[in-house]
Order: C-alpha cells, then structure tokens, then sequence
C-alpha cells in the first residue's frame, strides 16, 4: 500500500537556507515507503502526476489530507541510552536531601545501580520498561532511535540490551539503530584490571555483536572516570575491523583528546563535546564527523563549560542534538525539550536544532542518504505538526505540537 | 453520578512526612465532587463501609479499580498567563540569530506584540488559541489552573481575557480561577503617564471586574520596569476594597520590596522572588503568604540569582511552584518539567516540587481548605499515575506518566 499526502507545507531540511522555509502545499507521494515525487498540490500539470502515480493500480494509494498542516522529517534522536532496567528516582532524591555522590556509590547506587537492574531482567522485561519512554519519544515526533547498550558489561548482557533494543521495532511504528557501548564503564568484576575488560569487549563482545548483526555501531566513553585513549582506541581498531561504524562520547568533562581520535576512525559522530578544543575541531572537519550535543545531561548535572558552537559554525561541523536518554544524567523522554535547551543553555538557533534533530542527526547514524530530508528518495518517515514556523519546535515545550507521524510510507495512530 | 476508587495508593500531601509516602491500597468513596471517605482496600471492616456508601441507592455509584497504582491530588497549576494571542516563537529565533532586545522592541515586539494580538482577538478566539497549551498542561496531571489577564491593558480587552479563560471550563475537564492582572505593563497610550493608568486600573477595571465576579484575585507586575511601589499598593488598596485576593509579581529582577508589601496586604503569594531578602521572607511568614517559584522563567531567561530556598525553609514559607506559562519568558506548558527545573536548578526536594504543585498550590490560589490534598471533604481533583514513587513526577520529563485525571469526581477520558 502506498501514500499520497496532499497539501503539506514542507519544510524540507535540504541543504541551504530555503530547507528550512515552509514551501507552498504540496502532494507528496510514496511508494514502498520511499518518497518518489513532491509536487505543488494548486499546479495542475503537477497534479496531474498525483492523479496518475507510478504503479497501474491507483486503488493501491491511500491519499491523507493534510489540510496546510507543516511537515518535517520524522525526528531523529541520535543518541539514546533507552534500555535499562531500575529507577533511579530514589537518588535523584537522595542527592536533593543532602547524600552525597559517594555515599549514593557505597550504596551501590549510580551507574552500577543501573548494571546491577540490567542484568538482572530478562529482554522481555527490558523491552517492556523501556515502551512509556519510547512513548515519550514518539510523542515528540520522533520516527528513528539510536539505542546503545551499555548497563550489560558482559558478552550475554550486552548482546541481551541490543535485542531489547531492536525487539522495540515489533511494538511500535519506529526505525531502530543499536549501538554497542559495551566500554561504558568498567564492570565490578573488572575493577582492578580494565584492560583486561578491553580483552573481553575487543576479542568477545564485538565479534559476536558484529557476527550476529546486532549493532551497527561502536561507542566508548572515553573520559577520566571511562576508558583512555589507548583503551578507546583499540576498541575503535577492532569496530573498524568488524565493519561497525564508530562513535564516541568524548570530550564531555575533560579535553581528552577522543574526538580527534574518533575523527581518525572515520566516526560517524562525537558525542558531548563540552570540552572540545580547536585542534579536535578541525580533525572532525577533515573526517566529516557531526558533533552531537546533548543538552539535557549539561542541564541535568548543572554543568558550566559550554560546546564550543561559535568553533563548530565556523568550521562548518554539522551538529545533532539528542536526548541521550538515561537513568542517571538525562532523564529526559522529550526532543524537542532538547531542542529547547539547545537554544536556551547553548545559543543554537532554532533552525540549527531542527537540523540537530533530522538531517544532521541523520548523519550521526550513518543515514544521510536516507533519512532525514523531506526528497525523492528519501524514507517516508515523516511529521506533520500542528504548528505555524518550524521555530515553533524549539521554542514552546509541552504543548501537543504534534498531529500525526508517518513510518516507512504508514500514518500511525498513535494513542499517546 | 457519584465515584469509588479502589486499590488506590495514595499520596495524600497532607501534613507531615507520611502525606508524602504511598499509602497501602485504599478505596476512596467519591460523592457530589468531594471525598467522603478513604478506607484500607482489604480491610473488611471498612470494606463494608465502601459497600454501603450514605446514600441508599448504590447503583449512583461508578467503581473505578486503579489497581494499585498511585493517586495524587490533581497538580495545581497557580501561576500562568494561559490566554494570548500571536506567536513570538520570532522573536526567539531572531534573538538566537543575533538581533538585540532594542531591536526586536524597535519592531513592536516584546509584551506589546502579545497585547496588539490579544486586543485584536475575540474572545472565542482567545479560547481557541489558549486549548492547545491547556491540553499541554492537562497531561501533565493538572487539574486546576491559575490564568490571569494582563496583555489586554483596557477595561474591556481585560475583561474579555478573563472570560475567555473562564470559558476554557466549557472546553476542558478543568478548574479555572481567574487573576485580573490590568497593572502588568504599562500600555502604549499611557507610556508617559503610568498613574493616570493605575488611575484606570483602581478606578473602572477592578471595580468592573468585582461587580461582574470576573476575578477571584487581582496581581501587580512591581519591577523597575513594571509599576513601583507606590502604584502597587493603590492597586492593592483597591482589590481588598472590593473584597478580591492579592497576588504579586515581585523580587524577579530586583529587591524593590514589593513581596513585603504584598504580606502587609495579606497577600495570598508573592511569586518569582529570586532577589527576596530576610526581611521579605520574615513578611511573608507573618502574613501566612505563598513564596511561588517559577523556574520556567529563570531557565529561560538564564538568570542567575536563585530564590532563597535555605531562608524559605528556615522560616516555613510555603513554597509553591507554576509553569508562569506566557509567550515571552516561559513558553512551558508541562508541569512536571516546571518539577524537575524546580529540583535541578533551585534544589528543591521532591517533596517540596510535589507540595509546591498540590497543597502549596491550592494554598496560593486560596484553596488550602479544599484542593490539593486527598482528605476527606476535600475536592475529588486526583491523578492517577503510572509510577512507582512521587520523586517519580521530579525526576523524569517526557514519559507519559499520567494515566488518568480524576475531575469533580469524574473520571476524565482525555484524548491528549
Ligand atoms: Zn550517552
Ligand atoms: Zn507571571
């Protein structure tokens, strides 16, 4: 079954200033849930072409009205840590009564909280507590999903995460993207010895992820209280080598030097950035990789030390925006929340937030090409919103901006 | 038609740190809006009681099984600007694209955009503009809403804005009370001459919008670029004359003493007071005043001075906490975000987000004897929640966790 959308105001996120301005109506038609023409819905000769599509069957069209309504591309959120198990509410509120980090810790309280919940749940279980999250993301008119692993930290937990994660795609109209982020954090029973984890992540995890075709990607975090560059890198070599794209949560809390060292793997995206310098601009430059910005963790932990966007505009580095949904510093189910702090905490103009959030994000999970933009060829995976000027994502919070989304060519009906 | 909720657990907010623990599951007898009794769910002695309720026909009563889930009092949204018209979502982004506040003024922008478009509206439309960010806020768990008037500025373009939001009762399953805020900006055509409108504000539109029972409280924006003390308090003088309550915007950007004022006048709160001092604090516990914290507005405006959290503490004050949803410093329509701002950025517990949204709330919009708490005889304006803990609510944003609100004791089948 096919679809024609008829009188969209595109808002298309091509490239240039006019990707952004919302066209005249449009008739957009689908085939297989891919864009195949976009035509002025008053232009006769145009129409003319909606009325006669592709295939000899018209009766396989279904044909939506969309009344004027804007339509974007579906939104992207790039980076998501949407599967875990536990909440950790009770530390949130901890720390507002006055525990400290490190008498949380002893608890066994922050991330370890998380790893302990996550092992401990069968995948149907994660599926099932990551769905009213998931909702709050569709919500926001998100139609793809990164989700990294990441709270497993051995080989049957890890692999367990990015089924959970792909396994959402049978419950809700969503694209999924997995992650493998196995070197997330050092596990207990690595304590002393972390290269030693390394071993395992590069010999064990990543093979058998990559032979069984659940990621396509490869994360590290590569900070202080992370992995070192040396640890980030050997992780890197062996992704690359396994065909995996790269990815890197670097430079959030100190200049370490692992956005350069991404960039030199061909990163599809770094992630955070807070920190990063000149030097690491200019090596994403020369790879093409997109910074992504993650406002809701630098909001969460009340951080200080800003992206550096004037750096990223002039060098032309395209950035994402995403949620980086999770448990212990983004508790956040909301994008275009994240689009707002973009342009409140960071001073991102609200049409470079909606770019954070489709074409560029696009890029961050190695779909460019097919995601994203609102062209021929493009996935039908699509927003149409109840809204005057795309600004209007950015700007106000809360209010049921969205009216439908569109997945691969389908209008959902979401009951959310 | 009267209501029992069964297997409720319920978070009472009443006094004391067990209104804020989740009850064993109780069944809570509903009738003509107000709550009649809260009895253990498997206690057979009580039992009994919720199958006889007072009246002798049983078949007036709908059963409603929450199965365990948990039950808050209706969130109380106590401070908002709900009803306007235009859209400034331009004025953001041109801020974000460099172009300064001077210039944007230049251009009739700012508060007088909304007050040129509110004037010019109807107040049909009015009601129809304001639906879509009540909708925002109704998923948010809230049953009762604070709306005041303010970018009208004539007599009858103010009293157009509190009918319309008086009508937005007859679209939603909602509470409403009303705030006449004639005295929030000066209007053009008084520029040079602010007392000759206070004139008008004390001398034809509080004694017009007495007579018409338009107003349950009257509110005055005191800042250097507001009113000054003395307009405030002919304003104030005026409102009790006519036997309304008094609210204040007061301590936003600066101490000018506007919240102690508003104490000596008994006010009912004193809302913003980032820059409130000892003095003030002292005032307000005196007169049994509402401290109400906005952090929409801090967030979004990025200020810095915090309100004085330890000293409220100190010396009791109640401290509620809105949405102060408006075009122009706080376009939030989500109250639990509001929770979450609260916590992160002024350190409040999740207790005190959740009394500053419940009983604190009710407190300030004159309520306290009969909102935000589950007591009997108070109003049946509950929430049922999809959550395990009410830190819940504070800690994370965009999860759909309201699973139904409970109105006048009915149950609401929002398609929000
Ligand atoms: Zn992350
Ligand atoms: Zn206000």
């Amino acid at each position: 079954m096919n679809l024609i959308l008829k009188n969209a105001r595109v808002v298309s996120m091509s490239s240039g200033a006019d990707g952004y301005q919302p066209s005249s109506p449009q008739d957009i038609v689908i085939e297989d849930g891919k864009i195949v023409s976009i035509s002025c819905s008053n232009h006769k000769a145009h129409a003319s072409e909606v009325e006669q599509p592709s295939t000899d069957n018209s009766a396989d069209y279904i044909t939506y009205d969309c009344k004027n309504k804007l339509i974007t591309p579906g939104l992207i959120d790039c980076h998501t840590h949407l599967v875990f198990a536990g909440n950790r509410a009770n530390e949130f509120e901890q720390r507002l009564n006055g525990v400290s980090y490190t008498d949380i810790a002893k608890q066994g309280g922050g991330i370890l909280a998380t790893v302990t919940a996550t092992r401990a749940a069968k995948e149907s279980e994660l599926v099932e507590m990551a769905l009213p999250r998931l909702d709050g993301l569709l919500r926001s008119g998100v139609t793809s999903i990164e989700v990294k692993s990441g709270y497993g930290l051995t080989l049957e937990d890890e692999l367990k995460m990015l089924r959970a994660a792909k396994a959402l795609e049978n419950h809700r109209r969503i694209k999924i993207t997995t992650t493998l982020l196995a070197a997330h954090a050092v596990p207990p029973e690595y304590k002393e010895q972390p290269d030693r984890y390394i071993d395992l992540v590069c010999q064990e995890i990543i093979p058998k992820a990559a032979e069984q075709g659940l990621a396509d990607a490869v994360d590290v975090f590569c900070e202080s209280i992370g992995f070192n560059l040396e640890q980030t890198e050997r992780v890197f070599a062996v992704a690359k080598a396994h065909g995996l794209a790269i990815k890197g949560h670097t430079e959030q809390l100190s200049n370490m030097g692992g956005s350069a060292l991404a960039a030199k793997y061909g990163a599809l995206s770094v992630d955070h950035v807070e920190y990063l310098d000149e030097t690491g601009v200019k090596a994403l430059a020369e790879s093409g990789t997109i910074a992504t910005l993650l406002p809701g963790a630098f909001y969460f932990l009340k951080e200080t030390q800003q992206p550096p966007i004037a750096l990223l505009r002039e060098h032309k580095i395209p950035m994402a925006i995403a949620t980086d949904l999770n448990p212990g510093t983004s508790p956040f189910a909301d994008l275009t929340l994240m689009m707002n702090m973009s342009c409140t905490l960071f001073g991102t103009t609200p049409e470079e937030a909606l770019r954070g959030v489709t074409c560029n994000a696009a890029a961050a999970i190695g779909e460019s090409q097919t995601k994203g933009k609102v062209e021929i060829g493009y996935a039908a995976d699509l927003a149409i919103w109840n809204i005057d000027h795309p600004a209007d994502l950015s700007y106000q919070v809360g209010v049921p901006h969205l009216h439908k989304r569109i997945v691969n060519g389908e209008v959902c009906h979401d009951s959310i």
